[in-house]
């Protein structure tokens, strides 16, 4: 029976793509191969681990290759996009699974008092560890790439400039930086474009990394970073900004969290949202959101673009930049396997293996799978004095 | 208390834009005027008329236009944009009002034999009127203006070909275009990227000037022109496009539509909607239901995006032409008044006042009212091997 099931997974694997080489080995040595070499293999090593990938799905699959109860041999990456390719992630939960999910599900979400647990799980892990796969920025977002050999480095200053040059920012103006990270966004404004500005964060971590890098740079006169929740700020820019946060806030605060940017905002200010998102609603995958994400939620761009709708926001263009995103988490992942000494020095296996595959499935859902990058640009009401093309940002 | 009533209008009026001048002429010739000259000036005829218009909203304003009970003097689109500002289109209609407009937009909404009536209303009137007013090549939609001395006919030519880049089209290929006006997208692809297409209309009239335009420039090997409504098509394409014709299919319909718009395109391949939108839903306009375009529904983009994720059309990219539909119209307007003695020698004074308000006041919702143009180009699937970024389009 649970031999059967493995059997048409991997004619649905197969199928999907014919030319991908992959095989399955069995806890009773069994091996299911299909396609060409080089073979990815996926080696379960034993019948409970295999049971467990059956009922859990990808939460099942993750956990069992944290705990070491599965090896996978060659790229992960290939074995992530076969999954992707049969909807493996969306495979049914079993009900006790689904029970357990639900009620971490809404213990992540019940209040925004959960907010700094949230953040500091994923965000307050240590600069040093950052440093291993992150550019030296330690931007942790999606960065733009342009041509063939441009570094993630170069790439991450790019997005900080095509946003900069989106946002048309202007000497003297101020900005906002809602989860503004270790600062990257509000230096490269304030060297290059001249303006002033406020980052807010929920991750003392960032606070204190952010503040050093100000000073590193001598911009405490232009750029302050607080450790506040974006619900209790006080003040109004002329452009407002938000990278990599709206996937944090939980459906339930979408609306809120739009009604803030706006509110920040002065009439006739110009704001971008840069958020994952996708085409259809869905939950959180349980595994990310136990392991990676707590209390995350991925948009859709039609919740994203109703939000600001309903608060008068302006929708100006907005830009799908999936590709970037996967190649970004690419980078890190390949950073991260190049600092695996470090990595195994400072935490135990079941770490190692879960942050390996955090990157890499995330990767792969960016190049694979139905996570999109969007940037959305907005003004708050009607602006007629802007540029009408966007041939300013290619120029 | 009528007259109490346009004394408050007058002064809401003078409040969103205290700069701009303009006077109110009563019935028994009371002059309520505010701001700096030259002052547009609402001169109403009779009480009956100024009674209309308050219990009617916009449709009571344009009825009492029509049938010449009031007059206008100065910039039309002025009194139009202080109008737009005070939301003066959304003033509450009488009950009586509104069960005649109920009814007429489930007359117009009720089923799908209404369209070709609903098409011909508007785009049945002859070439030789919409020759009175659009560039040469017919074009009936939104163009794109590139500097100061661009002239319609470049524009819309441009606008052309910004699509053609953002599909990506190349020699070979295949073009469905869904509602395709005179031909100009199609004519314009095939002699410029060599793509061979298919367009199908409701308008009979289009059918037989797109045909002879496609003739005259020798693509009938090339481009073909059915009379078809787009539930009736058999066919897949490497692209798709659909320009000016999405708010006609009514908010029932939206979903559908869509879903063909994804049927039509190869697995892999790359589309475009352009259509009038909107940020916040709002049922059609009662006066422009009426008399210009019966049946439509201007989508809120979040509408658009929810339907094509629903269909697993990915989007890569919206953009925002609303200040290129401004200034087309605006044109249109401009060679409607250059054109009068010709129009007047083929409809009556009603009509003639009819299109002129037609023309104003879309131009000023364009421009400070909740109207927009959306482009969103979306790939049927995910597709790795487009471009990255949008350079392309800008070079």
């Amino acid at each position: 029976m649970l031999k059967e099931a493995f059997k048409e997974l991997a004619g649905q694997m197969h199928r999907a793509d014919p030319g991908a080489g992959f095989a399955l080995e069995l806890w009773d040595g069994q091996v299911l191969a299909h396609g060409a070499e080089p073979k990815v293999v996926l080696r379960l090593k034993s019948r409970d681990c295999a049971k467990q990938i059956m009922a859990g799905g990808f939460l099942g699959f993750g956990e069992a290759y944290m705990a070491g109860d599965l090896e996978v041999e060659g790229e992960l990456s290939q074995l992530l996009r076969l999954g992707l390719l049969v909807d493996f992630d969306r495979r049914d939960l079993a009900l006790p699974q689904k029970l357990k999910f639900a009620a971490l599900y809404l213990w992540h979400r019940g209040a925004r008092g959960r907010a700094p647990r949230n953040i500091a799980h994923h965000y307050d892990l240590g600069d040093d560890f950052y440093a291993l796969y992150l550019d030296e920025s330690l931007t942790y977002s999606c960065a733009y790439f342009h041509g063939e050999g441009c570094s993630l480095a170069q790439a991450q200053s790019n997005k900080y400039d095509h946003i900069a040059k989106k946002l048309l920012l202007k000497p003297g103006e101020s900005l906002l930086d809602i989860g503004c990270g270790w600062g990257g966004m509000l230096i490269h404004a304030a060297q290059n474009y001249g303006v002033s500005g406020v980052g807010i964060t929920l991750s003392k971590n960032q606070l204190e990394g952010a503040r050093e890098r100000v000073a590193r740079a001598g911009l405490q006169d232009k750029v302050q970073i607080l450790y506040r929740d974006y619900r209790d700020f006080q003040g109004v820019f002329d452009k407002v900004v938000s990278i990599g946060m709206f996937e944090h806030v939980g459906q339930k605060y979408l609306k809120d969290f739009v009604k803030r940017l706006q509110g920040y905002l002065r009439p006739g200010g110009v704001g971008l949202l840069h958020t994952i998102g996708k085409e259809k609603p869905a939950k959180a995958d349980p595994w990310i959101d136990k392991y990676i994400f707590p209390g995350g939620y991925i948009p859709t761009l039609a919740e994203t673009v109703e939000a600001m709708g309903l608060e008068d926001l302006c929708v100006l263009d907005v830009e799908n930049l999936r590709l970037h995103y996967a190649r970004t988490l690419e980078c890190w992942a390949e950073n991260y396997e190049a600092n695996l000494d470090q990595v195994r020095a400072r935490f135990d296996e079941p770490f190692v293996r879960r942050w390996r595959l955090f990157l890499n499935a995330c990767a792969a859902a960016f190049r694979w799978g139905d996570l999109r990058l969007f940037q959305v640009l907005f003004s708050r009401g009607n602006i007629n004095r802007l540029p009408i093309t966007r041939e300013h940002l290619y120029r």
